[in-house]
């Protein structure tokens, strides 16, 4: 199942990133000539944007535009030549982009990377979404491996934070913390302040010992009721496929039953 | 029921603007010494702030201290001495605010002033919330005096209203639309523009012909699993009390049941 169009992957192991290389590869046969894209945001989606890039060069990809889900992701689509187009405007028909975690049902969690809220706006609005790891993003349960990102508005980002705590009250191994990043400050040192989203909010990180266990739907309706909660990095029923990458070198394509 | 702290109406009809001082004046009593309180925004709020400022400068209320729900309120508050927290530091105990319109379950629609998110999350806080609103303001059903607003981030703003449009396709006489404001521009007149709430977002204003029918938390939670959409304008379950001026020159108290 090894893409075609992929670089085979050199002899030995192949690194983790050849392996998001390949599945971004991979997900890209899928885009046909004048498809309007959804195009996301880390390091496996700018694989895919480069793969984009080569084959509109080539003239192979006429017609491709693409909508991006990032300020970043519209800086890289610049540069590698993807006409891009605003959300608005757009009737998307596929959408490519990683993800931090994938669960049998091809549930995600994304947004780690901080751009949670316009990839699912791009992603949620488009006909397909192929989702592209490596085989390492796999889990049982979502919030498994690491953050499960809450974005929330900057006033009462405390309280908030007090509320999101209060939903999973005596839950074992349950934590939750504002998400913050360093900034230089000169002769002091350094300071650590709110990461920033791009739409000008800040993100609560929550922390399951052993991923989430419940049920999910239930999970994001009580999450996104919470006043000051704009959106949550649960991607519940939105990929239709995932491109899974696999150590030994070859391609799993996974369909959503 | 006429309050005694309030003025008596004048002789004949009282105006409108009286109605909403009485019902401010009566929502006053219920404040304690060392309270913290829940300040509301709009034109019957105001007649809150400017009591309690009364009050304070006279002493009879030592310890009274607010959270502000909007700057416009913060601003009130600090010019009639009434001393602010934010809302991460507050415990509230009451909350005093206006309404659009108040159901006779005591649901609400706020915000066509344009700050319904940070009064939803100052009195969604405190432990009681006082409603105070002139008789013109009881509806049977919400949305049948007017605009229910949602605010919506900026980015695929159009995207989100023709998702919050699709979610009530073919009710009859739905209509919403993007609140626009005027803004003055030189020589070529003036110019429609989005209007921008306190955290920088837009409103999208839902109309309903003859009120919202249907399960309202359904449909609040339909509205908050849009992408894109950050609160709606509908309190459901939070106000404790409605003080309600009549056209009489009485007041009634309704405790929520």
């Amino acid at each position: 199942m090894v893409s075609a169009a992929a670089s085979p992957p050199p002899s030995g192991k192949p690194t983790q990133d050849e392996l998001k290389r390949l599945a971004a590869h991979r997900a890209v046969e899928l885009v046909e000539p004048c498809m309007t894209l959804g195009l996301g945001t880390g390091s496996t989606a700018a694989h895919a944007l480069d793969r984009l890039g080569d084959l509109l060069r080539a003239g192979a990809l006429p017609g491709v535009s693409g909508v991006p889900t990032s300020l970043k992701t519209e800086a890289h689509a610049a540069r590698v030549g993807i006409p891009l187009l605003p959300l608005d405007a757009a009737s998307i028909a596929l959408s490519i982009d990683g993800a931090d975690e994938v669960d049998p049902d091809l549930n995600l969690v994304k947004g780690r990377g901080g751009s949670l809220l316009r990839e699912k706006m791009v992603e949620g609005a488009g006909a397909r979404f192929a989702v592209i790891v490596d085989e390492s993003k796999l889990v049982p349960r979502l919030g498994c491996t690491g953050a499960v990102p809450v974005e929330v508005v900057p006033f009462g980002a405390p309280h908030t934070l007090g509320l999101i705590r209060g939903l999973f009250h005596g839950l074992p191994g349950f934590h939750a913390r504002l998400r913050t990043t360093t900034v230089p400050e000169g002769e002091q040192g350094s300071e650590q302040q709110p990461f920033v989203t791009d739409n000008g909010n800040y993100i609560v990180e929550m922390f399951f010992d052993g991923g989430i266990r419940g049920d999910l739907r239930d999970i994001s309706d009580r999450l996104l009721r919470i006043t000051g909660v704009v959106e949550h990095g649960m991607f519940l029923g939105m990929a239709t496929v995932a491109i899974v990458a696999k150590k030994d070198g070859t391609v799993a394509v996974m369909e959503r039953k």
